[in-house]
């Protein structure tokens, strides 16, 4: 029997694969930024938000393949925001899933261009025919995209957060805020692809965002708890940089106690919202935990 | 009667109301990126990439509201490149449309940000049913966009003009390729809209192919010239860079006077391309003279 962890890694595999036949070889004057672009996404990542994707999408029986381009969709934007949020004049942070970040790699203007284009890349590979052979189900999902990654979504996120660093006033509203923008709109995509593609029902919908919202609450605190607690070496990517920073974060409001228990709450009612799925939704179920062990 | 110049003035009057509706306004705790984005969308500007727009659906008679959306989705993409290319670890420019840039007026991480949210508004906005009411021809907008906005269209582009100034070797070959993609694709697209929209047949299709092919390439030239000749003042942004950093252009490498009747040329034969549009197609020819008066 295949474990969840096996399922984990055979599933980001698949993405892999994906993203590689998605990304443009490297080639003529312009390959620099390719080769920065394919760096930064076939550079492992435990690929969750593809797994998401996926897992939401088998609900409803959809194509493996339509599934597969989407989620790869989605992975270029979070890929995107990965690469500009290390830059120097944001997180500056010179490491990423264990090696050096595109712009330490490279160079920061090559990180910026490799950023830009990870994005463009999202929405032509969502366009694309390949993708669904309806064209209204196709605009749907670049327009979900969008928002969830736009001004009022993932970059308003960030912002929030960028200028966070900056007041030492920020409360408990404006950090679920800011997650709720930040990390949580791109999970809550994850969520809608299968939907949008398989024309779900209301009641069906509502479960998987529902779902989905709970699920990117208690990752963000896992996150938190492992930004405060966790080693470097393990995280592959710098830690105790919000607190060395002086942001607020759930941690820092909660204390890592009531912030555990908090995360734990949340895994529990994400979890709740897969009841209607069944035994189908067992994969799902296990991600959940496997995101709130992270913190564990 | 009504002269080009105001005819142009009067377009991106209507442009810019249309952007200023499409882009959020800034309130929340995120409003310091819609304020960027708003600063750098609304601050002015010729908006000749929207004005070919406009003019290459007036000859198919297209809804004026969806090439307008069109427009403002493309003129968010050439606004989002702007800032991009300001920012220090690119051009490193302090002054466009003679204000300070997005990342002086406000900071780096807030520039690349506002940058970002403007590329994904674009799609936002095409893929909205309010750009046209079929849905394919939503997704072929959005498709074309995203073609010649990534790393094969104007990021490719600006890749190959940021390592150019790292290489001495630039030919025409590689700055005409340079130049097709960051600024010829773009203005490619903006005479795509009308077409994709009109469902154009392939005569009138390949005609304003060849007409922004040739006015792309008399544009870059124009702007060359622009950069080796202009002053400051009268420009809006610094000249005398591409020389300062010791990159090829069609100057350095023509020289002037040859670049000049090069820009000449390439200008009579994208208003010969417009012929099967009779007088139609007569603003559109008045813009290609003043594109070529830039440099004279």
């Amino acid at each position: 029997m295949t474990t969840f962890h096996e399922q984990l890694e055979e599933t980001a595999d698949r993405v892999t694969v994906a993203l590689d036949a998605l990304i443009p070889r490297a080639d003529g004057p312009e390959s620099r930024v390719i080769s920065a672009m394919r760096y930064a996404a076939l550079g492992g990542g435990k690929r969750l938000r593809p797994f998401f994707a996926l897992e939401c999408g088998r609900l409803f029986d959809m194509d493996e393949r339509s599934l597969l381009r989407a989620a790869a969709a989605l992975e270029c934007v979070h890929t995107y925001s990965l690469i500009h949020d290390d830059l120097p004049c944001m997180d500056d942070d010179d490491l990423r899933r264990g090696r050096p970040t595109v712009h330490k790699a490279y160079d920061e203007g090559t990180a910026v261009l490799a950023g830009d284009a990870l994005l463009t890349l999202a929405f032509e590979i969502l366009s694309h025919p390949d993708t669904h052979g309806a064209a209204h189900v196709r605009c749907e999902l670049v327009s979900r995209l969008a928002l969830a990654s736009g001004a009022r979504g993932m970059v308003g996120g960030q912002m929030i957060d960028l200028d966070a660093a900056e007041h030492d006033e920020a409360d408990i509203h404006i950090v679920t805020r800011m997650q709720r923008m930040k990390t949580g709109a791109l999970i809550a995509y994850a969520a809608e692809i299968g939907p949008v593609m398989a024309r779900a029902d209301e009641d069906d919908r509502q479960a998987l965002a529902g779902f989905a919202h709970d699920l990117g609450l208690a990752y963000q605190i896992a996150d938190d708890l492992l930004d405060a607690e966790g080693e470097a070496e393990r995280v592959g990517k710098a830690v105790g940089k919000d607190t060395g920073l002086g942001k607020a974060t759930f941690v820092s409001i909660l204390g890592t106690e009531k912030a555990r228990e908090q995360a734990r709450m949340l895994a529990e009612q994400a979890k709740s919202h897969l009841d209607p799925f069944g035994s189908r939704a067992e994969a799902l179920r296990d991600a959940v935990d496997f995101v709130l062990d992270r913190s564990n």
